[in-house]
């Protein structure tokens, strides 16, 4: 039975997310021999610490006790051998997380995350950290939230090398540009029907001009692509003068129009997308196609967002490090 | 330097693609510390060997000289670590793929292979046979050519359960309700085009009747969601009745006709899919959907044929089983 022992930072909804799949799957992990512990909780305003392993049932119901203890530190001194990464960051400091990260990697813990903005902002600093430390830095939940688009081109198309990867990478958007599409209605009112379903957060600005989409780029350039970018090198357009007029006429035409993160041109905007195309996907859903020198293009659909979904990626994650403990 | 030495087993258009990657990616394979040598490459005929390593431009070019050895004398006694199966197989039979695996695991080497007929003949024998003997089988080039469904899932969904398998596995049917929908064309006009490009082979019975898919779904079947099936206990229905006046009805009501292979129903047959599905998918692509208990339903599109294409599931195959030597 291999043993991991985790530090979940982080937990609001994805955080919530990941701690109900470990109780759901407890026993198909055991069953395969992994003994997943959670041993330290921590959010803004403290942290719960057991190190025999947190009984996840207590502490969703609400019911577990929060001490004081400071994020950091528990980070530093709690023995574990994987810090889980879950906070919401800022896209231009990749704060908190990215201090979260290196101080995980500093002190000797893998780290798996969904956090974009971190990598956004230092991921060569943080992949060569990792890699000078011997530890892992995974990262798949970042781009395309259920869809395991990093490790399947890494590990399952090992021969082929990324000639180009673009696609969906914004759900609330492509909700939107959906809505607009389907019922003729203006941005605004797509957006709040959007913001009353959950899909979109209350300060969506992130999601409509481009950033968000801008930062799952810059993840997939540097990770899959070889390059060496950060968030100032792509050049961002949002959805803002995207018209229901203009979606209409595209229609006319056979097209539709979708916010494409093209990683190759180093570039985020409102993209024409024939009908038929294998990225023309609806709703919130993402989808990303990688343009390969073998096997060709391979286009990956998927819910891009959801605590539920994105716990795929993470335990992906998180059993790929401890297959190795 | 990890050295797998490769024993090829049908050398038409499939085993030419690969022998063409293999080539191509020499480099690339050394600087990751791999050394893929091929030392005996067998047809019909006879075999090519030679235990130091073919020389593959040579053998491309038609320049190798072809000895009267046996194939199975060859997969017995030539000293190899990985039998690759490229021969075309009987559905009804397996054979002659179904000996030549039987063979290569009873002596001791790893299969990978993109012959369908023999696990869909004997996928619990032979993959039993496999762990019996501590040898890897692998078939991710058997279904959806160049996409890497089987091993995406195994490997980077891990925490999920398939509740079912569904999609677009055969490349020319797909080809041929394309042609039907765009074109107004009947079955046998499209077909005919299909042929004319190279598409459909000059006997595509089993493309048009189904029986191509039913395979693929008993592989998905027994491979990803622990069932014990065989290609007698799938329901077939081909798309010989399917005419351009449905294709035009349903297209009026926003939907398309495809060729779609079941595998929790154990079904295969034209059902009607919406435009904007994510299976909606063009031309000779092949479009594979996962649900999943986690991730939600994950789709995957890609070339399900072509040699290049199927050589990088191939190549993923050989180069998982050569990392583990």
């Amino acid at each position: 039975m291999a043993r991991a022992r985790m530090i979940i930072v982080g937990f609001g909804n994805i955080g919530r997310g990941l701690a109900e799949t470990l109780v759901k799957k407890e026993g198909a992990l055991k069953a395969r021999g992994l003994d997943l512990a959670v041993v330290a909780v921590c959010e803004v305003g403290g942290c719960v610490v057991d190190e025999s392993g947190i009984n996840l049932n207590t502490l969703l119901s609400g019911k577990a006790e929060w001490g004081g203890r400071k994020t950091l530190e528990a980070i530093e001194n709690v023995e574990a051998d994987i810090v889980v990464e879950l906070t919401p960051g800022n896209i231009k400091t990749g704060e908190p997380g990215l201090t979260h990260i290196k101080t995980a990697l500093e002190s000797g813990k893998h780290v798996v995350t969904s956090n974009k903005s971190p990598l956004a902002v230092a991921y060569s600093r943080l992949t060569r950290l990792a890699s000078r430390n011997g530890l892992q830095l995974r990262f798949e939940a970042t781009v395309g939230g259920a869809i395991p688009v990093i490790s399947t081109f890494r590990n399952e198309l090992k021969v082929n090398s990324a000639m180009n990867i673009y696609g969906i990478l914004n759900g609330t958007t492509n909700y939107i540009l959906s809505k607009m599409s389907e019922e003729g209605v203006d941005l605004q009112a797509a957006l709040k029907e959007a913001q009353d379903l959950g899909l979109a957060e209350s300060n969506p600005e992130y999601d409509i001009n481009g950033t968000d989409t801008a930062a799952k780029v810059v993840i997939l350039a540097n990770a899959l692509m070889g390059m060496d970018v950060r968030l100032a090198d792509i050049r961002i357009e949002g959805i803002k003068r995207v018209t229901p007029e203009a979606i209409e006429l595209a229609k006319e035409y056979g097209y539709t129009i979708k916010l494409v993160g093209d990683v190759a041109a180093k570039e985020v905007g409102p993209m024409l997308v024939p009908i038929d195309h294998p990225l023309n996907v609806r709703g919130s859903l993402n989808a990303i196609l990688i343009e390969t020198d073998i096997a060709g293009k391979i286009t990956m659909v998927g819910h891009g967002a959801g605590p539920r979904e994105t716990s795929s990626a993470l335990m992906a994650d998180i059993i790929a490090i401890a297959e190795c403990l």
